[in-house]
């Protein structure tokens, strides 16, 4: 990217409305505007120009980013360290298995206790519905309390690394893949998005990327359509926030129970196992019953419903019934690869293996939209710095 | 905080004599002179300062802090790296379970080989009596000596994070804590202070914290006194070193049997459950002899001891009676919170509740303190250092 | 180190041809040129220099180092850490236990997933002959069609922490303490080498030692001898190499089964205990088959077989027969010490304490011989930046 094309960026920048950024949370795509939606893919855009021409953006000389994972993660860790290393901050992982929280601590002392010189905070906390969400709000609170009240000396903002709601750093990496693909937002209104439930062997699988997909991608004037087997389905809140997006956005959003059809025709399909969201309400009341047999019990009876649609899986078939046959093939990976990662699962290998390039320049957005969330949430005059970043043009390395 | 003010305080530091910090450990408070202690308290809210004013401290364009834990910790973990990060030290942690420290290699050895380029060793050890501090003089004269022999091309000075005798960090921010409160070192003299024991739970609270508190707050000319049940005494060294000090300072420092006796009157308080140093005492050669059976009986005991205890909690009908109803309230968090996190415990709710907002501004100076203990033993010319980061004023953020 | 001899190291550092390092991985020292090896040497020697001056090397402004540990490792790990940390890379663990990589994704995938930003990428992995040197060219080349394919920013180059086959940065550490220790690399032609198998009480240690040394230092004109009791064999392609070597640079490389003679009037001894590499090949097949019963049965076998040759040890007798009773003593460190770390192994205390401080330098090179290797992979020009880091002098510290 040259240097013009970045400072034509920055420009555009420049002339949308994202002053509701600063000093706050990224936790759903759909509480932010347009622009500041924009304004997200944009300063990705941009980040990702820097570095290409090895043009330093480190705007924090130190810092910490903390990071707060309730499950294993590596690709998500990576990002999000990817990230505050591009803007300088040091991550630091607070691991509750090596805190003393279970000692019986509160929320609120702890994540101010943790934040004393944390810029930003990164959690993934996608387990249980109900609780994954509501728990960044619990941490956004205390440290905003903790910053009025003149215990911090800075308001560290959150960035939703997956909840059991929305997975916004995945749903914005995958439309600023789209928007690269396509050449432009302004070229996706009226193109087709099939998400559609694929078969896994395994179980359990967040809701929160389909929900992520469907509360974005139908703010673009897309014909979204979200297909899978009956009793799959995603949080009626979640479906509901998608209509009322494509009604505003001049697209559509449709359901169905017929893969087929979804596939048909689209110009991107976006194949993938999720749990039903029935279910997981249920596994969230088990769970919070101490009901471990239950649990047990649960997982055993979602597995064999999956297994009832092992027919739902990405085949060479499917893809063939797409626009002119090449429909653009989307995954948040790691997929489910039938006869390499086991026996039957999302998607063929011989579909996954064309896509492979495209699906790791779509997981390689990921960082540049994480560090454009942190940077429009901290920086009270992101344009004006980006532009200054860009004519010192001090180098990143060497 | 205006910068006339942080140019004051760095005019204030070079009038004290601390040169005999630079290269040297911070391991005891009162191996260190009064001017030393008041250089801490000075280049830390001289730090906090710098921060609140969006200046750099960054006095390491590169650099190691080591941190070596040896046992659970979120709060302390998070101070130490917070410091190191804002002196510019990257953190990289020694976690003697990944290690191959147990194939017989010596501390010696192991100080050397983690050192290259470290800059600050921080150890928590305070798990056995008689162990934790000795750990740590022991590492300080092997990199001393890999210093000396030319193994180690700098010389990584160490922070006492906690061991068996002092917890200097935790007393330091505590002291500063009061500092500000009250509004000045000279306006801490002929206030009392009871450190009384509290009931816990739990069992086996290390005394670092109590011993911390008497051994430093008695150098300000306190009114300190020591209230435990009887049984539950300190180490004799460690108070006979808070008498000296009293002695010295023109304060006082006495003992009672009787929490209610300590608290009439007192202007602060921190009521906290420690185990009885004769039982720690005990434990220790337990330990040592690898008697578990001993260990687990001897706990038992504790915790039934600890048991004819349950009236010495901090009530409202307890904090009413100190100085004019308002006495401060001290912890070290977290606490053992009646009906929050425990069913009775160090402190009622309403009192915990009523003093949130002090009790983490006490710990936010935790790091704060650990910074200016580094570059306390790092800088050759800490005044003119700061006075220069003032003077350019880089940017933190933005 | 003075200025000029730094300007000179500098200097001498232009006249050699090591384009060829730009870009590329180290991962066999073989693979690389003479005039390669000696630019690693000279790049250390500097960085230890501009560090021993308080001149900063940071080449980075920002961006990752990757570890991935396949094994327990501490003095790895912080050489890793610390030659990142120097030239101003953040490090970023990759810990598979911690990871998704079982839920079957594949290491090309893996590899693209953890390197968006990632500048270098540090392996350890020595546990199965065949298996780690493999590992590491598959993500290798995982990276470089990334790169290729525009996935990466930037192309991360390999560092071989230790493999199956060589432990690159652990030979050339050792020969730059031979370097130092004879003042200088023309000094070493003719010098008597002994690589000797060593008895320890433990099992499997990596053959990566001894190969990487005889791999290594028979490019130096040196007479190398390599001994072992019968049965202890090495690789037969690093044996190779090693004649290969010597016949090219007029040393020499033989083998004895008699560790007397392998030390008489040797100027540097090496005594290390490893496995047979029949045997570790052995093992490598049981681990693929899953025979963990095999594997257990193997194990007991070895550990007879060493204790047979308990005889083979570092003793002050054997010392005494070395040119002048004054060889050099080297260990990769730990070491298993008769009496001390275990009732019998591979010296004797009286040994491994007069040569401490040799021990400890020759490990203090190893985090400078990476930075060098990282450095020399990263910079188009590594003199002149070298010159200008020099020139400039910005302080590292204070």
């Amino acid at each position: 990217m040259d240097t013009i094309k970045i400072s034509e960026m920055i420009k555009s920048l420049a002339t949308l409305d994202y002053e509701g950024m600063y000093q706050t949370d990224f936790l759903l795509t759909w509480e932010k505007t347009v622009d500041e939606v924009m304004a997200t893919f944009l300063v990705a855009d941009i980040l990702r120009g820097l570095r290409e021409r090895n043009v330093t953006s480190r705007i924090f000389d130190s810092g910490l980013g903390i990071s707060i994972f309730r499950d294993q993660s590596t690709r998500t860790r990576f990002s999000f360290a990817s990230a505050c290393n591009l803007l300088g901050l040091a991550v630091q992982d607070f691991d509750e298995g090596k805190s003393q929280v279970a000692h019986g601590e509160t929320v609120r002392e702890t994540a101010n206790m943790v934040s004393f010189m944390a810029d930003v905070i990164g959690i993934r906390d996608d387990m249980y519905i109900g609780k994954g969400n509501a728990y960044m709000r619990q941490v956004s609170a205390a440290v905003q309390a903790g910053y009025h009240e003149g215990v911090l000396e800075q308001r560290p903002t959150l960035v939703n690394l997956q909840c059991d709601i929305d997975h916004p750093t995945q749903s914005m990496a995958d439309m600023l893949h789209l928007i690269s693909h396509f050449g432009g937002a302004d070229q996706l209104a009226g193109k087709r998005l099939a998400m559609t439930w694929a078969y896994s062997p395994s179980y359990g699988k967040p809701l929160s990327v389909p929900q992520g997909v469907i509360g974005l991608m139908t703010r673009f004037g897309m014909d979204v359509v979200l297909a899978h087997p009956e009793g799959y389905d995603v949080m009626p809140e979640v479906a509901a926030v998608a209509e009322s997006n494509a009604s505003d956005s001049g697209g559509r959003f449709t359901t169905t129970h017929d893969m087929a059809e979804a596939f048909e025709g689209a110009d991107i399909v976006y194949p993938k196992s999720w749990a039903p969201f029935a279910a997981m309400e249920k596994r969230t009341d088990l769970f919070d019953e101490g009901d471990l047999d239950g649990i047990a019990a649960l997982e055993k009876q979602l597995l064999a419903q999956n297994a009832d649609h092992q027919d739902w899986t990405c085949s060479e078939a499917l893809m063939t019934a797409t626009h002119e046959g090449k429909g653009l093939y989307l995954h948040c990976l790691p997929a489910d690869i039938s006869g390499v990662s086991c026996e039957a699962g999302e998607v063929a290998a011989v579909v996954f293996d064309r896509y492979r390039v495209p699906l790791y320049k779509q997981a390689s957005y990921k960082p540049y939209i994480i560090a454009a969330m942190i940077l429009l949430s901290k920086l009270r005059h992101p344009a004006d710095t980006l532009a200054a970043l860009l004519e010192v043009g001090r180098r990143r390395m060497g």
